[in-house]
């Protein structure tokens, strides 16, 4: 910080891994529902988790921003506050930042690189026909929790209430799972769950030119998304595949890889779950649904930019 | 493309340099007197101007674009091809490219990194008392022509008018100039001008506790920048130390390599001219004016967060 670009080193011999995001007010976040330090941990996370997708460390952040003249340093420290934990649970280091005017709410623009040992990448590319479908942790934690914060509130949530809107506003990135499916080489694909399952996976289908079964009654749900969705007389499946914002790992491994990582899913701190199988491109993407019946997986998740804001500038 | 980072190799044992800009509408662009392709074009052009201050080889691009409801697909394409103009001048790859909604203006978010082998890093610290401080090509040229857009517009521009205009909208980013002086370890700091010779000469003076002596005569002023100031009766000294966007290189040599630096300004296609002195950190910064007599020199230049928009959001 202080010169024209910042300078750093890289492992030698290591790939670079580069990700951007731009956040918009408004239509990436909503400072009604989450507080500047939220926000901040919120996009680091974003970006942590395309690295985690990549089976990649992170290393360096650049953060600009572009901030409305009503907002007070201490709201920006906040922010800054929210980035920099997001950062130091990774070892990942604040290398810039930069900060002008808006005139049309606040902007954040992150920039997240890592590395990742040649040959030790995951793509979204390599999906077979064959390996299983897998995911970390569970599904549809993060919808549930911005139905409630968007909601009335609650003036003393249950606890199940606030689990999830932790899980909204704080999501976890995947990094050591990315790191080991691709240091041990026992993953042919990844995406981080970002639009919600039905999407990405749709993503990661349509980058390795196959399809894919996914069976409902296996969808990993937290007993709090359980609870949310008895309560409020949803059913949780759909939450679970389209619910963005997850930040969860989805991969596919080949059968002979199967038994490893069901080995390692026993050992992980986090649940990592068989969830369906590819199938041929011809296939499509399909949902085998309680009753054991084939139906086409509808792709609900939310895409910014096919759903343009009504409120215009 | 298509993956949740981009993958890249860099050259063995180099320093990765790493920057990035976030431009609003409204506040760094208008596009009321620059097209979507000068936008794309310049915004390019303002990064690679940043590497080109470090003396690096400039090598990927990546863009985020946060577009309101009413731009057609047509001025986006026109905007990327801007960048790609810019982009393929240099060899730059642009490897990611994200776009979403926003309720509040354009916003673009360019991040471009660069390679240098290492001691082969310009940076703004370096400067020492007896250094000649030198400039690339001419200044207050983008001032003149940001002018002559924002005034009312002449039906046939006279020609100086046009040079001006245009080096408002496509600037050129010195990378050669950088690398030269870089790799043959002629300069001893160097930034480029983006907020104006006054400004980025007191962020180099600052990093290098150091002060400076500019010699008002020794400026480099353009036909045209001539032919403006005496039509508009303005002061060409002014705007060659207030006028920022003009990107190019303002660096500091010391004694012994003058002499080669002097011989590189003969056979360069562009002038490189020394304009004045690094003084001791108590001097501070001074002007020494066409009469002869020292004077502070007042630091001018536009900080977009220091003058915040009028406009509230």
């Amino acid at each position: 910080i202080g010169d024209d670009a910042a300078v750093v080193r890289l492992p030698a011999g290591h790939r670079l891994l580069l990700t951007t995001d731009l956040l918009a007010e408004g239509i990436h976040f909503d400072l009604t529902t989450a507080t500047y330090e939220d926000l901040g941990y919120k996009a680091a996370v974003a970006n942590l988790s395309d690295i985690a997708a990549m089976g990649g460390t992170p290393r360096h952040m650049l953060v600009a921003m572009a901030l409305p003249a009503d907002r007070t340093v201490s709201q920006i420290r906040r922010l800054y506050g929210g980035l920099m934990k997001a950062c130091r649970q990774h070892g990942v280091a604040l290398i810039g930042g930069d900060t002008s005017a808006s005139r049309g709410g606040l902007f954040i623009s992150v920039t997240l690189t890592g590395t990742a040992p040649p040959g030790q990448v995951l793509m979204r590319d390599g999906a077979r026909v064959g390996d299983f479908i897998y995911v970390t942790g569970t599904l549809g934690d993060s919808l549930a929790g911005l139905n409630l914060l968007t909601a009335q509130r609650r003036k003393n949530p249950p606890r199940y209430e606030r689990t999830l809107m932790n899980r909204h506003l704080r999501p976890t990135a995947r990094i050591a799972a990315g790191q080991t499916l691709a240091s041990r080489g026992l993953a042919t694909a990844a995406i981080d769950l970002s639009d919600g399952l039905s999407g990405d996976l749709a993503h990661l289908c349509e980058q390795s030119a196959v399809g894919a079964e996914i069976t409902a009654t296996a969808l990993p749900l937290s007993p709090a998304c359980r609870a949310y969705a008895a309560a409020h007389r949803v059913d949780p499946t759909r939450l679970a595949l389209a619910g963005g914002e997850d930040y969860e790992l989805l991969f596919t491994v080949s059968p002979k890889n199967r038994a490893t990582v069901d080995r390692l899913a026993h050992e992980a701190p986090y649940r990592i779950t068989s969830i369906g199988i590819i199938r041929p491109k011809s296939f499509g993407l399909r949902l085998r649904d309680e009753e054991g019946s084939l139906k086409k997986l509808t792709i609900s998740s939310y895409q910014h930019f096919q759903n343009p804001p009504t409120v215009r500038s």
